[in-house]
């Protein structure tokens, strides 16, 4: 019996992650940057035993279905694979989410499994190699290995797929996240269906493709001379190009809502008054809004007098990923 | 001292016309094709006289100030140099819009503007010609020469860029276009500077161009195919792409209001309910929806339910130019 606890951060992509070349290894179409946060995690332990008839999974300590197992089976058979580990494993995970709101992470989700399985296998695994094995499970969970900025750079295989950290001399804790929560009735197409819908279909795939590396290039630079302007300036406009995709897909289609272009727009309109932030969105129809933690109480202020009717969380930069002992998680 | 009067109608692109070639000769990067409507309409009277010191332009009755003239005289131009005509003109203009909701269309207005000019210096002009000739007051306005569907041919040069009507069996008089007025504080982004900026910055526009002939093809075909569907899907997917277009442009902008998608998203939902209407929207944030006529009435209840707020306005296949005589006007 072998077991392992890891404890992962949430990332939101500021250069975004859209499209894969590879299904099934999860390579990228493009490189990504993003920054990871301190408001949302997952904890996750993994136990190994000859005794376990079975994989068996519990999120925030509910036994899951066999679809849901099924998919975290088939990320530990990565590992039990290459490492020759006949074993069944129980898996626990807890999301800690601030709001009931449907915040839980993929990429905090797997990149927890990642260094959970690795610790419970005693794997010794390399931020690098950590990175790597957590893009299988989840392409975004590659990047939530590190703290702060990190750039999942896209590789031609398994072994070049992975993430590295950006070294920002902790500027990233000048800065604040807000998360507007966005109730959505309609079903959402799946960040997975949307991106694949996008690649195969979308007549400005490749005109987002081959603007990315300008907009990376920017993002870097922007990183590297605290340039917060140049850096909110290519979020958004990276997040409005990746949602411009979706609209040339076919079928098109949206992850906004009405009142995330409401939202939106009264970012734009901020900033025409002199107040700097800049919003992004990924697939499902909440707001991020980017700006520097000095402005932070004042924008809260005014979010809360013009949308009081939402959720708002407030995220700063969070530390990579955590192999912790049992004993850390339960004391 | 001669004088001739002209009335035009409106037109709403199907497939949408978005960048320019030639910005002197409004030669477009591509073909559009439009439904000419009944409900808006432009009548204008040109007098050219020795008399007259300048040009004089008044719409609605109100006198024009120099800029709003000057456009007006630098399409006089083209023909006073073409015709060695020297005198001076007055132009008298008047917009029959069913609302104040700023639905005049410079379509109608240029198009009314030519078949008067024309008309007062006796051109005989051909319906070719007389679309050759509006296309250079306003790209739009060479459709609205016709009545029913018309495609904007793009042409290489001045001779070749001119509409042609869509054989359609009088198919449009089963058709509705219905408009939802969505007010909108903010300052607007003009077509013609929306367009220019698309087309010099955004990542997106090759694909739209490239684009282009397939939704053509589908639509001549469904118009031929008297395929309601068809034509909607395809009209649903040209508006979304032209839209798409605007959000990876250098800086990225939108004509969409969040009422605009609203009421687009609404339309997704009755089609989702069976209810068979496709939305479609220009340089402003009115949102028009494409519906069988057969339907009209039902779908006119369910929206006014539903936006009980919102002004609708009616149209249905409108008539081609009409050159008038004075005595017509004002009998």
């Amino acid at each position: 019996m072998s077991s392992g606890t890891a404890r992962a951060y949430t990332n939101i992509a500021l250069i975004k992650y859209w499209g894969k070349k590879d299904q099934a290894l999860v390579l990228p179409m493009n490189n990504s940057l993003s920054l990871t946060l301190d408001a949302f995690y997952t904890e996750t332990t993994v136990t190994f035993s000859d005794d376990f008839p079975a994989d068996q999974f519990y999120l925030d300590e509910k036994l899951q279905d066999q679809k849901a197992t099924a998919k975290i089976s088939n990320f530990l058979d990565v590992l039990r694979d290459k490492h020759q580990v006949k074993q069944f494993a129980t898996i626990k995970s807890q999301n800690f989410v601030p709001t009931a709101a449907g915040l839980a992470s993929s990429a905090s989700g797997l990149a927890a499994l990642a260094g959970a399985t690795s610790a419970a296998l005693n794997l010794n695994l390399s931020s690098q190699e950590l990175s790597r094995l957590a893009r299988r499970g989840s392409g975004s969970a590659s990047r939530s290995i590190y703290g702060g900025f990190a750039e999942w750079l896209q590789g031609t295989d398994d072994q070049t797929s992975y993430a590295v950290p950006i070294a920002s001399d902790h500027w990233e804790n000048e800065l604040t996240m807000l998360f507007m929560i966005v109730d959505d009735q309609e079903k959402a197409v799946s960040s997975r269906d949307g991106m694949q819908r996008t690649v195969e279909t979308s007549a400005f795939y490749q005109g987002w493709l081959d603007s990315v590396p300008h907009d990376l290039a920017k993002a870097k630079k922007a990183i590297h001379e605290k340039d917060f302007t140049a850096l909110g300036e290519v979020t958004e406009a990276s997040s409005l190009k990746m949602h411009g995709t979706t609209l040339a897909a076919n079928p098109p289609f949206t992850y906004w809502s009405s009142e995330s272009l409401r939202i939106m727009q009264f970012v734009q309109q901020l900033r025409a008054e002199g107040f700097a932030c800049y919003s992004t969105m990924d697939a499902g129809p909440n707001v991020k809004i980017l700006l520097e933690r000095k402005n932070e109480e004042q924008l809260i202020a005014t979010l809360k007098e013009k949308f009081p009717e939402k959720q708002l969380v407030v995220a700063h930069a969070g530390p990579g990923i955590e192999i912790l002992t049992k004993e850390d998680v339960n004391p």
